[in-house]
């Protein structure tokens, strides 16, 4: 019984208000590794992946295999990068848009890693830090992995059309991203953390699925734009803080619509969020060179922008403290054709670059 | 710096080996509430679920809404029953079979509560407890609901045949339970913590992605029980325990034919284990006049069987400590129309009865 009350009274620091937790241990990104498509290598952000594969099937028969030996290949050179190995990892959350989560789990039975899927659509890369984050935070593990994937042909097809059929898109459309990507948290005073600067967590919300009605596929901007104004005006409320407390607020997959009408939300609601706002659609291709329409999507593009170019701002010293906030859309394709809604979820992380010893 | 190394010391004395850890502060169980389809009312525990349906529509046009439907009021009712109300929850997890895992979103979507959407298929109920376990006890919550769903003719028909064109089903299939179940987590310090006995998690066990190569997914017992047999084994021997530890050990739905097979994988390493084996899939029909061929199976299989049945025979006293295995097979209708094996997981976690105050 003493036992419980003393994990009530840590509980009571670590929760604010009914979404948001802190960390204070502030488990640290000890790695990261990025393996890109060939668009992606082409867009702006290109010279910043770790790996660019040279075609979108990458010597596999079909784009699910690919999608699957990316994320598979992003995990285990993300470990190598630290200087670890699969048997110091604790445990790995890994999240995909493939029906029944096949991205992760096929990359799994390759790993000698414990394995835990997780769902959050384009918002999965929040929800595994989080959850990363805490089992840390706990004592429940000193090394987990999070990744996730993403492949333009394998969700195209899944949830649009046939990929050959090259079906027009609309100009709200969003690509998306064939991509994987794979962060290692640790402490720093794991064996694989390196002097210098490191970017660490130090707080979170967790979002709650909105629905405001909007049913077109080619439409998630919009569909996601309140549930990430819900997150976000949360995530100030609770902790008590104003957007300027970020140097940059970087939303996952909105792109140009739902960035737009997420920024005019927030204003309206008086945060002044405007000049500080960045969303990861818009940074990983160029619209108007790459014909994206209104920019990246995919369970990779938040969490690849990350890797390749907001953690790496964090530790040249660009940003000290930035808020990123995956988006998700949670539709399937079988709910679409039963005439629902898109639900969506946005699970924001607050990130903060500290000078190592 | 101190914090990060006040958390290293607590991290190491909750990790047992890379896979298993302990949960000093022993959450509880706070309330269960299940929502049961027509079959499974009709079956050995009938009597034990809280809801039946009347019909496998339940007044929704189409099978995935009505899981939904379930799983949204097995979470309202486990709330209800623990006299809490949304706004006390701090997150909830969800899992089913549905592709995009919908059957979680659509039904959060009516809920006012943060959620994180989590897949291991059928082993999800497990990774739900240990996710929501470690956040407890990390001290980023006081209450978190884990509730999963399956249906019978939504999975059927997504991953093997059109449900009603009747195709006969071999002696190793199984069938996937409709059936929604939730539990409240949280600790007798709770103002919804009732006095009397209760359950409590102790530790767990989570499971690496095994393949062994089986491709028929009218065989998923014979997937699972390699997997199943991995992680028991890792139990045990991370706990320093011998399967005696437990009144019983029960694992999710290996069936008729998968049990078999991971009683004689334990028992071959020296492990005794049959005489106190049980398996949910097993305990939900009566194989004999149900037609369900070698039993059970879907993710609420094991979380059904567990709210209905364990934690009450815990409760009454028949069993004081018992070791739940739920077990997933990881293909997709993509992945095994490709001509992949089907990768499988399974999850441990240990529950003990206390005598409340």
């Amino acid at each position: 019984m003493k036992v419980a009350q003393a994990a009530g009274q840590l509980k009571a620091e670590r929760r604010l208000g009914q979404k948001s937790v802190y960390f204070p241990g502030r488990p640290a990104v000890l790695s990261t590794f990025t393996v890109a498509g060939p668009m992606e290598g082409q867009g702006p952000l290109g010279s910043a992946f770790d790996t660019i594969i040279p075609d979108t099937y990458y010597g596999e028969r079909c784009w699910e295999k690919t999608e699957s030996k990316m994320l598979k290949e992003a995990i285990t050179h993300c470990i190598q990068e630290a200087g670890a190995s699969e048997r110091d990892i604790d445990f790995m959350l890994t999240g995909d848009l493939l029906s029944q989560c096949i991205g992760g789990s096929f990359a799994a039975r390759e790993l000698a890693i414990p394995h835990l899927g997780i769902y959050s659509a384009c918002a999965s890369f929040g929800e595994g830090l989080i959850l990363a984050a805490m089992a840390l935070e706990g004592g429940f593990a000193s090394h987990a992995v999070v990744a996730v994937s993403s492949h333009h042909d394998s969700a195209e097809r899944q949830f649009r059309f046939p990929t050959e059929l090259g079906v027009q898109r609309p100009p709200t459309a969003q690509w998306t991203a064939t991509l994987a990507a794979a962060v290692l948290l640790g402490y720093p005073t794991s064996p694989y953390a390196r002097p210098g600067p490191r970017v660490r967590l130090t707080g979170a919300t967790i979002g709650e699925v909105i629905d405001i009605g909007i049913k077109d596929p080619y439409d998630m901007g919009t569909a996601m734009a309140p549930a990430a104004c819900d997150t976000l005006a949360t995530h100030f409320k609770d902790f008590g803080i104003s957007p300027s407390h970020y140097d940059a607020i970087i939303t996952g997959d909105l792109g140009a619509v739902g960035r737009e009408i997420a920024v005019d939300l927030l204003e309206s609601k008086g945060l002044a969020v405007r000049n500080r706002f960045e969303d990861c659609a818009l940074l990983l291709y160029d619209r108007r060179r790459q014909g994206v329409q209104a920019g990246g999507s995919g369970t990779a593009c938040s969490a690849g922008v990350f890797c390749a170019y907001l953690y790496r701002m964090m530790l040249e010293g660009r940003w000290r403290r930035i808020l990123l906030a995956p988006t998700g859309s949670l539709h399937s394709p079988t709910s679409y054709k039963q005439g629902e809604a898109i639900p969506a979820v946005c699970h924001a992380v607050a990130f903060e670059v500290e000078t190592g010893d």
